[in-house]
């Protein structure tokens, strides 16, 4: 589990918690994957769950109606759950008007948005509820200025999409606080803008803004302030590149992080795009973020292993830190070599 | 002059030509930048040029009412100048209003939008004429799939903004089709969507869907074809970057054009930031173009000297070929140097 991150910019809201979360009618575990984020990382901020009679998922929390939760401190309900398509389907506007009713305001981050659906746009209004959406970014996002920022920054910078960005951001601010270091974790995509409580959906800023976006996301702070920022896409994606490379000038990091997965070749959903090697990925990310922050280096490697064994693993992560000469680990595993990839990251 | 483009991609709408220029109440030419810009590359689309009591500046075209305008055959006014502030002024709102009533719909770029202001709204509805948005994204764009397209393309790329890359893009198509290639205009911002009568903001998409919106503008196309494709922004700007990128990704260039103004030495608004130097833009350029596609090359250079005299730019030009062993030309001076960098472009 994470705290909370220490005051934000101002303009950028801080989510109405705690949760209850709603699991909807889903039966795929699958789907639920923001349910357990929120579960594995603000567990402490959650109250609770709740689901359509029939769901078949559960994250273990206890279950509680939405009026439970709001006698147990929470305030809003997370929808938790996604199904393919992101669409709201009608099986589940009973149990979402009931936690408006109970007092709870709703959070979103799916496709559909919750303002667009008539019957929970009346009922919010009625009650004085907001319909919360984690994919609409904040008003007032300015051009990025490019002007050095102070504090400390850490960008977690991948290989692809999907390959670990986001838990290696968390993992290290959860390890940095363990070493007594002042890191906040700041959320760039909805399931972590959900744990952390506040922060940017990096994606759906319109292009000539996204810079300024990160530059709004992490602004100044202490000079032994780490913010660690969740990375998106790679700046070698056909599709994605172009946020990538807003992102790290906007953030101006002072350490980059490789995020990759064993294992992957090709770009996830462009098999005609062969990964990049993780030296390239390294060597071209140090070379476009030296333009905002001249003093970047790259700290290390967060290696991915979900799909081999635990031996596999370790002798896989040995040989990238020898060939490499760098730390590299999979903070899923944790372990000394994770501890040696913090300590490196956030020294 | 220019022609207008051949089929553009269903998706993306055609404005509605010929137009007539609306100079509002503005006395200092530099704010009639689009006004000018239409009648020197779409001149055989604009019947005329309208303006309020007062006004100061003309494109030389000939004054005409709005109903005088419907009667020759403009089918919009287009908002031909800017102000401090993008806003429409109330003074302009009668003239606006009489070129709805005369039939025309109405074309504005500002930051202001037409939509917003109540009277036009409604008078629009009743007339059932259009206000029509060319900073609005069109609808239906994609994440791009990074799928090679058919038919050739051209990307003005820069070591900045406004050095000339909308310019050198046109002058481009029109000597190229002076030279029997078979060439259309790629517009990407405001003034080059109403010059090309079609195109996408591309600073107005969501990042997410910036390459994307690249890919969409020029679709397949005859094995000879080219889109001449007007580039924003550089790779190293520390605001817009991004936008670089994913235009570079999603064109899909099989040659670039750098473009540089002489003696600019910082990015244009950031004065901590040195311009890159050609020979590194054309690099960057490459190394990253490469990735969707592989035979990108750079043809030349095209170089803005409107600082210096005729013989300062002539000794600069032949300097800067000879330095860098490619094509270079000023394509407001044109002449035998600019022939030549459009040969090596579109052969």
């Amino acid at each position: 589990m994470l705290q909370p991150a220490t005051a934000a910019p101002g303009t950028i809201e801080v989510l109405p918690q705690p949760y209850l979360l709603f699991l909807g009618d889903v039966v795929e575990p699958a789907y639920a994957k923001t349910a357990f984020g929120l579960r594995d990382w603000a567990g402490e901020r959650c109250v609770g769950e709740f689901a359509c009679t029939g769901a078949g998922v559960s994250t273990g929390l206890p279950y509680l109606s939405p009026e439970q939760a709001r006698a147990e401190g929470a305030r809003s309900m997370v929808i938790g759950v996604a199904n393919p398509g992101g669409r709201i389907p009608p099986a589940w506007l009973p149990a979402l008007r009931q936690a408006l009713e109970a007092g709870l305001d709703l959070i979103g981050g799916m496709h559909a948005r919750l303002e667009a659906i008539d019957a929970l746009r009346r009922a919010a209004d009625r009650l004085g509820r907001r319909l919360i959406d984690v994919r609409q970014p904040p008003p007032g996002i300015q051009v990025a200025n490019g002007r050095k920022r102070d504090g400390r920054r850490l960008l977690t910078v991948g290989t692809d999409c999907a390959v670990g960005k986001k838990y290696t951001a968390l993992a290290l601010v959860r390890e940095g606080r363990r070493l007594g270091v002042d890191a906040d974790f700041r959320a760039t995509g909805q399931t972590g803008i959900l744990i952390a409580g506040q922060g940017i959906p990096l994606d759906a800023v319109v292009a000539d803004f996204a810079a300024g976006a990160a530059e709004m996301l992490s602004p100044d702070a202490g000079a032994e302030h780490w913010d660690v920022i969740e990375g998106q896409g790679s700046l070698v994606h056909p599709a994605y590149a172009g946020v990538s490379l807003a992102l790290l000038h906007g953030s101006q990091p002072d350490v980059i992080v490789v995020c990759h997965q064993a294992g992957r070749d090709t770009v996830l959903g462009h098999p005609g795009y062969p990964l990049p090697g993780i030296e390239e990925t390294i060597e071209l990310n140090l070379r476009l973020g030296r333009r905002t922050n001249p003093r970047i280096r790259c700290a290390g490697v967060s290696l991915n292993t979900a799909k081999l064994d635990a031996a596999q693993a370790e002798r896989l992560i040995a040989a990238e830190s020898e060939r490499l000469g760098c730390p590299v680990a999979d903070p899923m595993r944790g372990g000394e070599a994770f501890r040696r990839l913090a300590q490196a990251c956030l020294r």
